[in-house]
Parts: C-alpha cells; structure tokens; sequence
C-alpha cells in the first residue's frame, strides 16, 4: 500500500519486505541550563524492518533498532503462524499486548512524539514470548494473549522476570451501519502480571519525560529531564501487576485517545529486609485535528490530500494536524517512605501538557512540533552540577521523521 | 535454489543476495533451581548474510550476526577470488576450516541444535585470515589452507594470537558408479597450531553445554549449564595444538557424522611461573533419520515431500527427521592440578546425550525438539546462589528458526 | 552508474538504494615488536548505505558502520530537501562539511588508505545537524554551512559541544572552454569553531597515524602507532577554532592533492586551574597517477578501461595508480608544558611519508599497497611493556576493499 518495497519469489511464497525509519530530533530546554539535560540533537530511533511470508500462512519479522544510546539491538524476530484472522500464534520477540499506546500501533503513527508518562516509564516493550492473537467478529474484536520473558533493563534478556499478558480491544460499531460515525470508536483493556525471581545487575531506570530508553545512559539523561532517579541499592524484585483501560475514536479527521494506566510494583532496597510494592497510577488524554480534510480511521499512513511535490507540479502544503495532550503520572508514597529515592531531589507526581501540530510533508516525511511543559509534585534535580531544583520544565522540540 | 532472494544488474556482472536467519530458544531447565542458567526464552543468533558477484570471478559476503547477548557484530567479511573450482582465495573475516563440525555445513542445517562438546568450546569460529581453498577430482576432495588472526575472546580481534590452519573432506566415492550406496560418504580431518603472544584482558569464557559465545556475559551464563569456568586470574598464553578427524554418511535418508578431536591448550595463571598445557580430547556420534522420506546428500537445505500449505490445499506433515547424538570431552587433570579452575565446583569430564527430532515445516521453516541429558564427572556448581552441586543436568529444548 | 542497487516503486517516487563497503587491512609493522601496535589483520569499515528519494525532491540516507572495534553504529541518518542544486537543506546525522579530505569525497575514492594527519586526528568526522549547501555557477562553487551537535568520543553524542562549520570549494574553469587542461582545479577552505561546555566523561582519543578511530578501544591502539596519548585526567573544554585551505588538481591521469590546515584547542587537566590553548598545524601533499591511462575528473569511481574479467575473456591488468604522500602535524609546546601529555614518551611532532600504488581489479574491487615510514620530532613510547621508544617506525599496508 506504498509502505516500503517488497521483494517476492515468482511463485509469491517466499517475500522479504524493507521498511525504514529514522528520527531526529531538535530539542531545547528552557531554562537552558539544566544538566545532565541538554539542548541539541538527537537520533531517538533508527529502524530497519525485514518483513514477509515464509509461504503464505507464516510469517515473518526481524528488525534492528538503533536507540538514542548509539546502541544497535535487534527489535523484533518472530514467527507467526497465521492459521486465520481469528487466531494466530506468534512466537519470539515482538512487542507485548500490553496498553493502547504500546500495542495498537508502531511509534511512526504516534501522534505527540512520544508515549505518555505511564507507558512510557512502566510499558512492557519488546519481549521474546508465545502468543496468540486474532481479529474475531469481522475485526470488531481484537484480542491477544501470551507470555513473556519479563522486562529487564537492556534488550538482552536475562531472563530473571516472567510476565503474563492479556489484551482486548473491541470496535462495537465497526459494521454497525446505523451508527457511520462511531465506526472506529476504540474500547478496551488490558492485564499483565509479572515476576522477577532474582535481583537485576542494576537499579530500574529512572523516569523521564520525553525519551523511551531500556538503559540507563549519558545520552538518554541527556535527552529528557528526569524526574524520579532510584538510588543506587534499589532493585525491581518480586511482583508486578498492571492494567489500563482505554477509549480511543477516530472519525472526521479527529483522534481521540485516552487511557487510564494503573499498577503496583514490588521493589527491593538491598540491606534492607523490606520489599514495599509501589501503586502507580496515570492517565492521558490525547486529541488531534487534521486541519486539511484527512480522515484516517486509525493511527496509519496518512497520504496527505495536497502533497508538496514541485517536480510533479504538486505545491500543495501536505497535511497538517493540530494535537493537545494531557498526561499525569502518580507514584504511591512508598517510593520515599522506603528510601526507593530521595525525597529531597525526586518528584512521585508528574504532569505533562503537550501542544503542538504535525506537518505530513509527502507520505514519508513527518515533522513533529511539540510544546511540552512538565510540572513536578516537588522540585526535581534540574542541574546535578549547581543542585539547581525546579518543579516546572519546558521542552520545545522538533522531530524530524522519514517511513517507508 | 530457492534460498533467499538475489538482485543482479542487468549484465549480471554485480549481484547481492540476502538471507535471513532468525532462531528462537526455549529452554527448560530440569531440575529448574539453577543459577545462573535459568529457563526461558533465548534468541541465540539473528543472522543477515549479504553475498554475491563483484564481476564473475569475484565473489564476496559480508554478513551480521546479533547473538544471545544483544551485541550485533561482523560475522563474516571476505572477498573470495575464484579462479577455478579447485583453486580460490579468500581473504577476509570468514569461518576457519577447523573442525567438520564447524566447516562443513551452516548451523540452520544441523542435526542437533548446537555442537557437539569439543567444538562448541574449543572451535576456532570465525577469524580474519587469507586461506587457499577447492575442490578437486571432481569434488572428491575438498580442502583448504589458510593462516588466521587467532580466536580470541570477544568479536572484535586485537591480535594477540596466530593461527595456521588445515582441512581435507574425502568423498571417494562420489563420482563411483559401482558403490552408488556409499557416494556420500565423507572422510578427513583438520589441524590448527596457535600462538597467544601477549595475555588476553579477560580469562578464558568458560566450557559450556548448550551454548556457543565469545563473551562471557550474564545472558550466555542464563541460556546454558556451565561446567567448568576459569579462575579470574587464568589467561590462554602460549601455543596450541589441536586436530581432527571425522568419518560422515548421508544416504536413504540417514545422517551419520562423527568426529574425534584432540589438542593441546597452553594457560598461564598470573604470578605462577607455570604455563602448563593442557590435554583435551572429545568426540561425538550423531545419527538422524528422516521418517517422511527425503534423502539429501549432505546436510542442505531441506524441501519436505509433503509441505504444510493449507493455502495451496497441502496439508502434509511437513518433513520429520530423528536424531540422536553422544559427545564427550575429557580435559587433563593438569586443570586441578595447576589450579586454573577449582576442582570443587567443576567438572573436568562431560558427558552429553542427545535424543529429539526435527520438523522442517515447509523449506524456511524448522523446529529442532531436543532432549539433552548432561553427566559431570564430577559435581558441578549449578546454583551459584544455594551452592549447589550436581553429577547431572537435564534440558528440555525447543528452537524455531527461519531461514531463507 | 553501475554502482550499488536501486528499488524504486512504479511512480519512481520512492526508492531505495543499497551499496555496501567492506575493507580488510593487513599492516605490518617494522620492527615487528611493538605494544600495543600489532602486525596482523584489522577490519576498519564495514558499512551498508540505504539512500533514495521520498518523492522526487526529499533525499534520505541511512547508513550503518562497522568500525575497528567491532562496535557497529548509524553512520549517516538524514534527510535532504533538494530544492534545486543552488540550495539544498539536509537536517540529520552526516558528514561535517569541514576539510577537503573529509568533505570531498567518500573513503572507498580515497588515494590513500587513510587520511592525513591533521585531518584523521582533528578532523569533525560525522555529526547531527542542519546544514545548508549547493552548487552556485553551473557547478562551480560548492558550498556548506551549518550548526552542529559538536564533535564527541563515541558515536552516541552526548551533546556537550556546539560546532559551526562553513565549506567553500571552487573549480573557476570548470566551464571555462580556454582552459581546458584546469577544468578540474579545485580551490577552496573550510572554517569551524566549536564549543565544549562540559568535560566528557574520558580524555580526548590519542593521535595515531593509521587509523581513524571514535574509541580509544584496545583495538584502536592495536591497529596503529599511537604518537601522542593524553594524560589520564585531561579533557577537552573550552572552545575550538579550525581552518582549512585546499588545492587540488585532477586530469590527465593526475590527482594532486594538498591542503594545510590549522586549530587552537582548548584542554582543562582536571585539578589545574588552567585551560591551555593548545595550537596545532598540518599540511599534506599527495600525487597520483593512472599508470593504465584512467583520466578521472575527481576522486570517483573507477572503471579500469581492462578489467580483469577471465569468464569474458578480459585478461587486463585492472587499473594501476602510483601514489606518493607527505603529512605532516605540529602540536604547541602547551601540550607539554601543562602536562596535557608526557613529553618522555610522546611527540608533538610527527611526519609521515606514504609510497605506494592501488590496483582497481574492476569497478568494484580495490587495493591499496602501502608503505608508511613515520618520523617523530622526540622519542615516542612504541612497545609499553618494554618501555622501548623511537624516533620513527615503519608499516607495510595492504587493504582490500570492496565497494558497491
């Protein structure tokens, strides 16, 4: 569907598609001196999808990511046999059926830059698991099922945790023919329950606003303030239960979403005899407006209506697409009591407002311009080298992003 | 051939060919109480091999491997000239031809999972080097000839260590008419002398039962038992020797290799005056038979007679093959005795039984479902936490893998 | 042109371009017995191009490399906006537009193996940023300007500094019909300065003469002589200001290349209340010449006019280009006198002669031969485990790379 290019032996069993992505980002702080935040580029995510059929009902994916780190780490290899619409089994690592904003579609479709608080420091990413998945009722139910090898700080998975996960997402109205505009009106859920048996080599990585990050770098504190940092003899141990719940429509050019996220998760200060488990809770509300007439039913490729294509004559603006966020995130008063980090620097409460618009230069090349401002619960460490505190923080930022 | 895809200018003069291989472990661990080795999933190698034509004579390929520890690296890199049949060379990073465990045929066409004992640990892997190399009589006799930069820990090669390196494969009976039962017999053997110059920064990765690493990192210690690890002040330095000889049978549908390997390892433990050698000797004996019909030649890739396509109206089973393999490894008591690893917690003597089948789904697809039961000579520390021992070891072990 | 491959989709809209560079270095060093330096094989680019259109105008680039020490990173990450030749906007990771010997023209085009002093230790290799630039004239002038993420040890930029960066490069009778024989004179400089707010986490990479490194990896200094290698607790802070001027020919068989260039670095040796501004200048002088009659109009791909080619019946020698090289870099006593450096194991003054010849077999396979006798203004520390230190060393070099 113009997405990518996609190479096919003649008998059309075997296929390899190639699909890219690649962001960049200009960020500015403001105040400016903040530290380890900094001003500048950027490289969040650089992608290569290999993709097809292996003879028609299995199919394959194996992609690589360069993440923010410089770290170049395979994203997904997996298999899925796809028995039919309603049940498939995909085997091997794959992103987990865990919250809207994580599973029911990739980051190029995103509509702020990032995830929101919750799935963005508590989310499951990708994981090596069994699972099985399927449209039921003419794709009016989408369901997934599956365990998985459990988070862990890094891609490589040692394998120390274990996670159960479900997930449901149900279009009631989708061939509904007596309500047309609530066809793509989104409701669902998801669960999942995990374990960790053995105390990871390092402390969970701390919480950000603006970048998705599996290790604990230079370059990822660079990119974001923090706003929660553990204190070094902190582990994650023990159990982690979590759901969301979410509503999402789209229709008329809008894009409403909205989830609510909430969890307890067990940690382990070393020396201590204490495991407290920590509630957290968060929501966000997304909406978006293309202001020039694309009607997308859901988060895909927009093929914007009036291209800027001078060579064929095309002098149209592309699409443009005015967005407004509202995220909060709310840590249980644990994660001080138990000295999980340090009352005195660290905020267990995070509000994020985002405003801004997407500009859709051609059917590859998005541009992301973002407000973002955070405020903290109490002030939060802003500058290690001065001790500088503040519980406000304002990010402009600018995402630059080619998909094919 | 129907493996993987291959774009050629029109002159055919330049070509690039693509493969992928992707294989995904599941491993369980009986009794499942171990540390560090720990059932789960595993993703042992993701592979993209790019090869082809750089003008008809000169061939070249430069592939990537991403393995169990999350680093990407170089796997080969090489220009290969061919002058004749009989006569190539390759200079470059490629595979030693040490070992027909290792030589002869790719790891998507194993019997087993993963090597047998000897080589799984004492291989040479893959190292830069130039290597004369052919076939002559016809095919009869393969052989190669090369010098190499030396194994060393890690992917990254600082060239501390030589190797010199030579293999011969005898096939007497290929192009005999009157023996046709016996055409695909296989005799020869290999030999590889070293040189470690200086020591390495790390001591030597320890001997391990399922798994193939160059870094002695947290996830190659989770996927596999390990039954003898090094002392941290134990370095390779000095020569080695190390030869094989191997006899193989393909024909009606059997697979029979086997191989005995000898060598001699120099270590130097720091602040001994002592660079003792040590003796090791191993072998292994696998048998495998496919019960749905197919016959190949050698271990290549696998049509099954009666694919699973239920898109094409083919229902079959798919191919099903049975294996079985014995190996063992036997070091010199000089490992005890010049304390290079300490007697109490491992074992100087392993012994392997292999018992499982694999089913080739279509031609890109593969399950290997394989039983492995481990003896020590003596007890082995598999719980690192409780520092528990024991004389045996159980591993229940699935893997899919996709290549094309 | 014969070079790479390209997909495009039926609207020729999008396309994806695939070209692959893979080099492998013998060196020899003479004497043979130095530390870390070691004679033996080194792999020091590996690199995988993907670039094409997105839409006619928009051109990307994503580019991943494989470096000495086996770390594998985005080499190249953009997107240019192509409005006409005149004006050309590329926003992204990408080579800085500073040195002829960096900006001009790719490493597989380059005369020899590596470049000149100045440039391959201070040179601004590849950064995130904006950039403007274009040919003026019908070609004539080329230029570049732009803001950079600022030069960084590592790949993964940590953003610490902030680079401009202006390029100019002349060619005043590239359409001048009365001077045809000066067509391809090249005339031009570049400029940049550049800021470090905060000292990195390690001390600069040491200067060498063969290899062009991001790491201070064991690899790095295995690969080459190391002349001067900072104190432990030096850093780079404080600002920079570069320039360069260049003059290059190109015809009738001759590429002639030179430029001086020259730089005020700024240091801070933790604990010392100074931050010595440490001078430093360089030139290089390289000739070469088509032995076999090729008349490039700049360094570009070569097609030997009788390609070695046996199974067309083409027996030709390929392309044989002699090639000759002085380089020379002067660093200021600062570097001694506020112990940036040791002045009893490391020079400030070092002069490089190259004599050697590349034999293009055809279009897609080079090698470089060459020898590289270095003269260094005070002893320098060529075997650490001896203590031994020289006033020159000498390498025998041969690289065999292939590009397409």
């Amino acid at each position: 569907v113009g997405e990518g290019f996609e190479l096919a032996t003649p008998d059309e069993e075997l296929s390899l598609g190639v699909r890219v992505l690649n962001q960049v980002d200009f960020k500015n702080f403001i105040p400016n001196d903040l530290d380890p935040a900094i001003s500048g580029l950027y490289l969040p995510r650089t992608r290569f999808y290999f993709t097809g059929r292996l003879t028609r009902p299995i199919e394959y994916e194996v992609s690589v990511q360069r993440s923010v780190e410089g770290v170049i780490d395979l994203l997904d290899g997996f298999v899925n046999f796809n028995f039919n619409e309603g049940f498939q089994i995909k085997f091997g690592r794959s992103i987990v059926p865990y919250s809207f904003d994580w599973y029911d579609h990739l980051e190029p479709y995103f509509i702020t830059p990032e995830r929101s608080l919750f799935p963005l420091n508590f989310g499951l990413s990708r994981q090596a698991g069994l699972m099985a998945w399927g449209y039921l009722g003419e794709g009016r139910l989408e369901y997934a099922v599956g365990g998985f090898s459990g988070g862990s700080i890094g891609i490589a998975d040692d394998n120390t945790t274990r996670d159960a996960v479900g997930y449901v997402n149900w279009r009631p109205f989708l061939t509904d023919e007596r309500f047309p505009r609530l066809r793509y009106l989104n409701l669902g859920g998801s669960i999942a329950g995990g374990l960790t048996v053995r105390p990871e080599a390092e402390r969970p990585i701390p919480l950000r606003t603006s970048i998705q990050s599996t290790e604990n770098s230079r370059e990822a504190a660079a990119a974001s303030i923090t706003f929660l940092d553990f204190e070094e003899d902190v582990r994650a141990l023990g159990d982690r239960v979590q759901g969301t719940l979410h509503l999402a429509y789209y229709g008329g050019g809008w894009s409403i979403e909205s989830e609510v996220q909430a969890g307890g998760f067990q940690y382990k200060k070393m020396g201590s005899p204490f495991q407290p488990r920590v509630p957290v809770i968060g929501y966000h509300v997304t909406a978006a407006y293309f202001l020039t007439g694309e009607e997308p039913p859901d988060r895909t490729l927009i093929v914007p209506l009036r291209p800027f294509d001078p060579l064929h004559g095309q002098y149209g603006p592309g699409a443009f697409e005015a967005f407004a966020r509202i995220s909060q995130i709310h840590l249980g008063e644990e994660v001080f009591a138990f000295d999980l980090a340090d009352e005195d620097f660290w905020a267990r409460d995070a509000y994020l407002t985002d405003v801004g618009f997407n500009w859709y230069v051609n059917r590859f090349v998005k541009f992301y311009v973002d407000w973002q401002h955070a405020n903290f619960g109490s002030p939060v460490l802003v500058n290690i080298r001065d001790g500088d505190r503040s519980r406000h923080s304002d990010l402009f930022w600018i995402r630059c992003q080619i998909w094919f």
